[in-house]
């Protein structure tokens, strides 16, 4: 093989009640990277479209180019390696940009190099490229994008990774607005402490959602879609974000809060045709808010990173 | 029916990650109470035994008593209400006794007087006897002895029970140093607010414990079973502790923890070969730091209380 070419989903972190805890990876939405071997030594990055020239062609700097060096290094690659980044998913946007991008370029090595490494392996080196972006050492996007489906992160000393299986009636609506937000600059709006009481709500709410998503109990997961401990710092930060979750819950969401650090808002529901009554509302009430975007409508995805060409 | 007996199980709250929000209850030890119909009007306390003279008669002020006087005015009982408790379990060990007890009498008045009252029902008048223990509204000990088994309590707005169904080889050790803690001098200790990285650790862990009981994960179970919020600020009040927990992980326990606010101390095992040995080596360090006490070795229990006589 000297070509490929992947995709790699998008995600919505936090969930809720699951602060750096919980993600999910979303169908269709995410990124693309073609990667080839290459007669010059070393990692270049000869393409990046879909990004409005925001991106850093510097490898180092870049969230697929940084763990490209390092497994490049630890796998003893003496080839080439070109890479192309086609952003097919808006970034600042809190649906994982950076992990997607992250998560293809491991992904694309793996194959690539036919190194049969296993998801585990390659989370260590897409956090590398998540760190590029974030700042801080975060899997709630990049463990989603990576394994598919729901994800929970139980803890970092070892990273310890568990996939929870998701009811199959349950689809994520997202809308994004225009405006961006930088994931530093919104986790420095986060107290250092919290009130112990709303920590144990929060916990509460954390294993009921696993309970509800475990038991397939649609009722039980709406209960526990609530964060009172996040939200309440970060509303401020998206305008409409009130509006647009009123019209949600108005149409029988199951929940509905921040993606990530926003200002994507997601909702869950019951089935496509809930989805898509939640979507319209949504939608609208963020127009009605003087916001343009977009809006997204997709199950949970199952699926992870994906080869859609090799050569 | 003139007369009942009825058996109510003691139980392990917190379960390490899970302060305020999870519990289990415990099979054989708990307490019994006999409650019979009578000439005289109101509620009568007639007996107390096992408690070494320490129990109020006064009915308002007994965790048996109180919520009787509740259910007879809600539920227009006429007739007198003559109760007698049998505390067969020891109290303020952290093993949920007043919850017992509140549980026991409510459960026995449901049946004497044949109200068919749902369990979502009896916990509310529960809830009011173990405030008067306690002095708030917490039911991680009343809502596994009434409902058996092992319980999350999402919320308290309002009140949300969610039956977590555990795996067939869990065992529970417990040992039960013989000093006392008072619950509410133990929840002084605790501070206001906790770092938000401590709070995301333990929600990590106890989403993460909830899937391992839901999935049969003995190794999750394991890693989940820690607590890094309540415990340090607990530790110092039990003399024995880290020993014991050292001895009982040691020993392949799958965690150990307070049972409760202490003084006993519980670990979780998997099949009753590990949890004997468990049980013996923490026993053993229990006599090495100097204490009395005592061990039990059960399951979890999964039937709540029960109806031992009636006539």
């Amino acid at each position: 093989m000297r070509e490929i070419r992947v995709f790699s989903p998008a995600s919505v972190s936090n969930v809720a009640c699951g602060f750096d805890v919980m993600g999910f990876a979303i169908e269709q939405l995410g990124d693309q990277l073609v990667m080839r071997k290459s007669n010059k030594k070393g990692v270049i990055i000869s393409k990046i479209t879909g990004d409005g020239g925001i991106l850093p062609y510097n490898v180092e700097a870049n969230t697929a180019g940084k763990p490209l060096l390092s497994m490049s290094k630890k796998y003893s690659i003496e080839e080439g390696i070109e890479i192309e980044i086609h952003k097919k998913m808006p970034f600042g946007s809190g649906l994982g940009s950076s992990a997607a991008s992250a998560v293809a370029a491991v992904y694309a090595f793996n194959k690539l190099f036919n190194l049969s490494l296993t998801k585990r392996e390659l989370l260590k080196y897409a956090l590398e490229g998540e760190e590029v972006a974030s700042g801080a050492i975060h899997a709630d996007n990049v463990a989603p994008s990576l394994y598919g489906g729901f994800v929970l992160i139980r803890g970092y000393n070892p990273i310890d990774i568990i996939e929870i299986a998701t009811p199959p009636q349950l689809y994520c609506v997202v809308v994004h607005p225009q405006i961006e937000i930088k994931t530093k600059e919104s986790r420095k709006i986060l107290p250092k402490e919290i009130p112990l009481k709303d920590a144990v709500t929060q916990w509460g709410n954390t294993a009921a959602l696993t309970a509800g998503l475990l038991t397939e109990d649609y009722n039980l997961i709406s209960r526990s879609l609530q964060d009172v401990v996040i939200e309440p710092h970060r509303a401020h930060t998206i305008p409409g974000l009130h509006s647009i979750k009123s019209a949600a819950m108005a149409n029988k969401a199951l929940g509905c809060s921040i993606s990530g650090s926003g200002p994507s808002i997601f909702a869950l529901s019951k089935g496509e045709r809930d989805a898509n009554r939640v979507g319209e509302a949504m939608y609208k009430a963020m127009l009605e808010s003087g916001l343009k975007g977009t809006l997204y409508i997709s199950k949970i995805s199952k699926k992870g990173p994906q080869v859609l060409e090799s050569r």
